[in-house]
Parts: C-alpha cells; structure tokens; sequence
C-alpha cells in the first residue's frame, strides 16, 4: 500500500521553463504514469493557456502546481534529489545514474519521504550552483549526433521507469511478502545544507579553503557525502565533530 | 558494429495520424534515440508545417517518410510486427510483451531484418484487422486511472526501450570493454585504515572522542566512510582538512 503512494512522493520540478506547452505536456506525461506533483521554479508564463490545452485533461496537477523563486524552496523537505543532464559531466566527476537505477532509488526513498527531479531549462539545462543542489545526476541515453529531447519527453522517460520501478517492487514484495526491506532513516536535503554551510565555515577558518579560490571543494565535499545518505545520528557524529575542531583554537 | 545498425532496421508505422504535429514530435522523438525509418498509413495531413516545427531539427527523417495507403503496405519487407495497444487484449489472448522484452525482440530480429512497431490512431487505436498483422502486441504500462498516453510520448517510450535495448547488447558484446560506464578508482583498505588513525587522533587531541570512553565513535565513522567508496583525490580532501583542523590550534 505505501509502495503506491511512494509515486505521490516523488516530485517533478521544472527550472525556468521557456515554453508554457511543455509545462502542460509534463503534467501529462507525469499522470500518465501515476505522478502528481509538480513544482515550477520561475516559469516564463504560468498559468497559461499553452499549458492547459496541452495537459489534455491532466489539469488536476496543473491546479496543484505550487511555483517558488529558487530551487531551493522546491526542495526544503526532500530526501533525495536528482538533477537531469544532457551531459555526461564527465570533468566533475559526478555520480551519474542510469535512468532504470534512479528510478530504483527514487521509488524506495519515496516510500518514506519526499524525492525530486529536478529538470532545467529547455535551452541550457541547470546551472551549476543549481547542479550544486542535487545529489545525483541522470543521465537519459540519447543519440551522441542529436540528444534534443524535449523536456516533456525527458518528463515521460524519468516518470515511466519510476512507474516501472513501482511496479518491479510490487511485483517482489508479492512474491516474498516477507523480507520487506527496512529503509533506514536518511536526513533531509534542508539539514545537508546546514552540514554543507558549517563545512565551508569550518574550512575557511583553518585556511584550507580559500573562498577567493574555491577549487569546487564544496562540490566535491557534496559529491561525497551526497552519496553517502547519511542518517541523523551520523550526521550529528559529524556536525559535533566539527564544532570540537573548531574549538581547539580557544 | 551490426548491432549499431539494428536501430535502422526498427521502422515505426503511425496509422492515420490525425494531427501533424504528432508526426513531427514522433520523428523527433525517434532521433533523439536513434532511430529513423517512418511511415505513415493515410494521414489526415503530410506533408504538414505543423509537423515540420515539432520536428524541432528531425526534418531528415521527415524527408524520407515513406506514405503508404494499407498497413500491409507498410510490412511488406518486416520479419517482426508488433503492434502497441493501450488496453490488455485479454479478450483476444495476445501475446502482449512489456515494452522491455519487446524491444529485446525488436533488436535482435534488427541484426539480420527489417521490423516494424505499429502506433494506432490517437482516438481509437487499432482495428482488429490491423491487430491480426502484428506478431504481438506491446502494451505500456500506465495510470489504470489515467492512460492518456501522447502518440508521440509512446513512440519516445519505445524508441528509448530500443535504445536501451542496443546499449545492454553492445555492453554484453563487448563485455564491457568499451568506455561507458568507467569504474572509479577507489582507494585501498590501507590507506582507509590510515585515514582512521589520523581522524581518531584528530578527535582525541580536540576531545570529542575520550579514548577512555570511545562510544563506538570510530565503529560508525567506519560504517560511514566504509560505504561511500572514496576516491584518492577525495580521501586527500578529506586528510587535507583534517591536518588543518589540527592546525587550528597553533
């Protein structure tokens, strides 16, 4: 039963979207497959005609839409987040997820919390502070000579294979009701950005980061513990840890 | 290489599409995967401007259409037919393949033959006659309470399956020599085992750990990092920090 709602949990958020059309093509294309929440982060145009017609009937989710002014407020209670790319960003090195195994995980994450994918703009995709924000990134195979998928269409994969990862889950716990396995407690994204902020301080202040020349530190400390999926006791391990460091000076 | 090719083998069949602009989304869709052999059985409209500007830059595939009067026209050369159906044809007792066996199939006939993926009209699908001249029937699996499906988001489905489908071939052919997915290179347990002595004393000398009264403090650090598979460049970051934590203090 909660294996069903764990699709009301997954959110689609959508950054700064140019054409109003998609908008409403992505409400579709999330109900087609059972999804409901739809975040937009300073869409051109919204409410919009555009966007009604081409919901064909999925205007419940377009009703429901909630639009905030940065990434970070579609974000404030969600567990897991995952940025799509068009990219394989290849120099950074990032956890990059097929579209299968994301799906796998948003779908377990998302029996017990809040989980987003976060889709950018039509032209440019997400800027890095955005790309900053997300614990993973997917990456949807595309043709190397013309990987123009439409975001509407990048919508309808990501929220198929989660249906299908719903479906696969359901199918086993039928199978072997027995060994549900237990999903452990992982802290928020809101608490990650507070260890993340106390890091950076911490840093700066025994002179290992130099905030006049970053290196990407922090992107490469978020990369790391973004894939740890800290519970809250670690990361009270963690945060305590830091305060006594910072504490030798006195 | 063959196994490359397979994809142009996949031809897609839309019946008696009635807007155009459906044609252009479905070539689009095609490209981004790979694909590129269409026909149309008896559009409304084709050529169309409509299908042109939701072609987005997929005109080469428009170009070569291939406009044919019956669906039998549209086979003549396939060794595979498979038809997509919204509903499970549980009356006529199918045999319905989900969309992942499906393009398994489709592929693998690909290597040697042309195959073709049948998409019905918008309103109403396929005839029973249309359905006889497929082999199977593909159903996408969707919102019992919603399958509203856009023609061309089927085909995007599909064609994505298809795509998938190759990469899991050429992976398997290769066995995995080609370079995709890179695995990392993680550090040994040894210089793990260096970076614990050097935490625990750095938790000592700023005594947030009593070695008298350790808590497991060093049992779930080690649970922690065990997990995350560091890289080397990370694992400097990480003794890099702590020396200037330590540093802190002169």
């Amino acid at each position: 039963m909660s294996a069903i709602n764990s699709l009301a949990n997954i959110r689609i958020v959508l950054i700064q979207t140019s054409h109003p059309g998609n908008i409403g093509s992505a409400a579709r294309a999330m109900k087609t497959m059972g999804l409901s929440e739809l975040y937009l982060v300073n869409p051109k145009s919204f409410p919009d005609e555009q966007a009604n017609t081409m919901s064909s009937s999925a205007t419940d989710i377009l009703e429901n839409v909630v639009v905030v002014e940065s990434l970070q407020g579609a974000l404030i209670d969600c567990r897991l987040v995952v940025g799509t790319s068009a990219r394989h960003e290849r120099s950074l090195a990032w956890d990059i997820l097929e579209p299968r195994e994301c799906a796998e995980q948003l779908v377990k994450q998302a029996q017990t919390a809040k989980v987003a994918v976060v889709f950018g703009r039509e032209s440019s995709g997400l800027t890095n502070d955005e790309l900053a924000l997300c614990h993973h990134l997917v990456h949807i195979p595309t043709n190397p000579d013309y990987s123009s998928l439409n975001l509407a269409s990048a919508v309808q994969i990501l929220s198929y294979e989660c249906r299908l990862a719903l479906l696969t889950r359901l199918d086993g716990a039928a199978n072997k009701v027995s060994g549900e396995d237990i999903t452990e407690e992982v802290v928020t994204a809101d608490a990650m950005e507070s260890y993340y902020k106390h890091l950076e301080l911490a840093m700066i202040e025994s002179k290992f980061l130099d905030p006049e020349n970053p290196k990407h530190l922090m992107t490469r400390l978020r990369r790391l513990y973004g894939r740890v999926n800290l519970t809250p006791s670690e990361l009270n391990i963690l945060r305590g840890m830091l305060s006594s460091f910072l504490k030798i000076k006195k």
